[in-house]
């Protein structure tokens, strides 16, 4: 049998970063079932064919799967999907006649990459996304509701501040187009390297792709632009460029803002530079960062894409934005940043006189339960100082001791103990549930 | 690109379904954690030499994986897990030097078989299990722990009644050694085939096998032997075999019934028929039916096993149970027993005015979202009835108009509207979440 060790790219956490993990999951699940979204999972497998389909970059990364005994031919046809949005627009066109539109759905799930692995690149992960997709057109205060979602839900993460970053592919296109420039799509990829390589490197390649200096140089001070609140609109006009297209772009991008300033203040910025690689986003375009940690990339990202689920008839724009949840909780796990309070749900543990009293301490631990207390009765009848310290080492912050009227329950951090009747105590809520703690 | 079609065994829950399965889901996290066990998620890929090693059948059964494009050694060698047990026994061995012993844990996690699908067996699939794990030995109280959590899990089910039948391995062993038969496992294997063909025909292949009519008949009379309470024990011995084993076994399940009477009375059967096929299995075996339907076999399984978990030098047995989630819901959901009162986790739906006033709402939504209430800002300015019917669609019960104070809230059920402060409104608690109906 093989040997034991860890699959690189494959992440599995403790029991204390997994307790994190699931305040995470449950913070982003409560906040988009606040804002109405319904939650559908998708088989992990699609055909290859409709994976593939997207892009020249997929092949690379698609994980085929095939029965070990030999299967079928059907089987040597499917792979794991990569991300969430194919098998989404795929789930939308399957199930168009059932389905009622607009469709607000989140989705959270793993996905499969085969990509190198590296900090806060998986082979394996979870992602979190929501969409709204409608038949024919989409409105467009979708795209400015986007921005509310996750603000709500990393204003509920322990993770600092945070931007979401928000941009409009018709607001660079049109720019590019106004300035002159033939080849949008190719500008817009050039453009979008800028985080990693700079400014000067970006008007090279610029210059080497045919743009004259002072085009590229209009393109870097697009680029620079950046404003939580209107003045954006005054600075791309400053820049002098016109275009049918940059005007809607810009009207688009400022109704996003508008909204975000009335109901998310000081957490969403218009920001030029945004592009987004991926060619089927053809509105805004969103990137959130965690402030202090810009040099990690976007944490969560998406945009407006109008031709991603198609039959040939109708068409299913939506608009969606994706929570890089493995992403986020392996940098801030991996650097220490985040911890929880104790390595278990258990709140109590029931201490064991003797294994011929354990049913009394079962008792104990069902009425705690009826109360909603997570607890664990001993595993044995130890002195007391060996079960105390059973739970201290895994974090939980009180002891029971049965007796007559219920017993005694003794806080272990503070020493304090008192009488108390299981069917009727209750920790402050603070104990209730593990706390994760910033570092 | 490939036609847009279902995958055989890969099953896909519409948005209402997929709430019945979150409200099963929250059940059985709920109450795993009320008992004191902290969820872990494995990586969904094993070496298959790890796969493999589980038994001859093992192989037919597993998705190998490989990079499309070509990848490295390593990742030919690697396939998706079948279940949670063998993930875990790795788990363990692989994170021995940090966990801490006897190790609870609870495990919520998709697995995959390449099997033939049928109703109620899939290839892709959601278990939900618990296990407890010690270092050298396991304490025999653990074994009588299991049914307990199961029994709070199934009673806060939708499902009706359910009976969490138990046998010991030593028991069955024993007895079938007592009576002078050679081969144990291969006796307990064709015992085990008592629900599917039939008391003859298992008489039959055990004459078949070697055994005489007497013992033929003693088996199966043994395997008749079903009680609530300790009643089993003397028509154990009124079939006069004698064996130490049969002794041990009869002790351990007798512990195993004592705390099942007095913790979850009427929920906990000796039921000496139950043998489950798997050869890891040592002691305590678990099998649970859903009463009026058991027919459709066992829907959370288990049992002790002393080897399962070993890296030569230090053993780790365990004990542990396995809900077939899917299973459970693919049979309710598919003989349509069990749907949500609505599509959306949306308790409100708030109506838009006009364009215009779209702020309006959505200030109304934030307010509610403050309290906890889910719900949606209508995506068009229509007629008020047809944003009415919008939510009548959904099931969602509320329609929230804003206005002066607040505005109007309309139960759309029974037509009562009221003027309401969005920032103190509440529903009535059934109406917050989602109902989960048996039909």
């Amino acid at each position: 049998m093989s040997r034991i060790a860890p699959i690189s790219g494959f992440p599995e956490f403790s029991p204390a970063e997994r307790l994190v993990e699931q305040r995470f999951l449950d913070v982003i699940r409560e906040t988009f079932e606040l804002h109405g979204f319904a939650s559908i999972e998708t088989r992990s497998v699609e055909p290859i064919s409709r994976l593939s389909a997207q892009g020249e970059d997929a092949d690379k990364e698609i994980y085929a799967i095939s029965r070990l005994a030999g299967g079928s031919r059907d089987e040597s046809r499917w792979g794991l999907h990569f991300d969430l949005t194919v098998p989404f627009a795929r789930y939308v066109l399957e199930n168009a006649g059932t389905l009622d539109f607009p469709f607000r759905r989140y989705q959270i799930q793993k996905a499969w990459r085969g990509e190198r692995p590296q900090e806060g690149r998986y082979r394996e992960f979870t992602q979190a996304d929501i969409d709204v997709v409608d038949v024919g057109t989409l409105a467009a205060h979708f795209e400015a509701e986007m921005p509310l979602v996750i603000a709500d839900v990393f204003a509920r993460f322990p993770v600092g501040d945070f931007v979401i970053q928000v941009n409009n592919r018709r607001l660079a296109n049109g720019f590019y187009a106004g300035l002159g420039l033939d080849d949008v799509a190719g500008t817009l990829r050039i453009v979008d390297k800028l985080d990693k390589i700079g400014p000067q490197a970006v008007a090279d390649l610029l210059v080497g792709a045919g743009a004259t200096p002072g085009q590229a140089r209009a393109c870097l001070d697009l680029a620079e632009i950046r404003s939580f609140d209107l003045a954006f609109v005054d600075q791309v006009r400053a820049l002098g460029v016109e275009h049918p297209e940059l005007d809607a772009g810009i009207q688009a991008l400022t109704a996003v803002i508008e909204t975000a300033m009335a109901h998310a203040p000081g957490r969403v910025a218009a920001a030029l530079k945004v592009a987004r690689g991926l060619d089927y986003y053809t509105g805004t375009v969103y990137e959130t960062q965690l402030v202090g940690h810009e040099d990690w990339g976007a944490v969560c990202s998406g945009g407006r894409y109008d031709a991603l689920a198609s039959d040939g008839r109708t068409t299913y724009p939506g608009v969606g934005i994706s929570i890089g949840v493995t992403r986020i909780l392996g940098l801030l796990l991996g650097r220490g940043l985040l911890r929880a309070s104790r390595s278990t749900p258990a709140a109590v543990l029931v201490a064991v006189t003797s294994e011929e009293e354990r049913a009394a301490s079962t008792a104990v631990a069902t009425a705690l339960r009826a109360n909603g207390i997570p607890c664990e009765v001993a595993p044995r009848p130890d002195r007391f100082g060996k079960q105390i310290r059973y739970a201290d080492r895994r974090g939980i912050p009180y002891v029971w001791f049965p007796g007559e009227g219920g017993g005694q329950v003794k806080d272990i951090r503070s020493g304090e103990q008192v009488a108390a009747d299981p069917s009727v105590w209750r920790p402050p809520a603070a104990d209730l549930r593990p706390q994760i703690l910033a570092t």
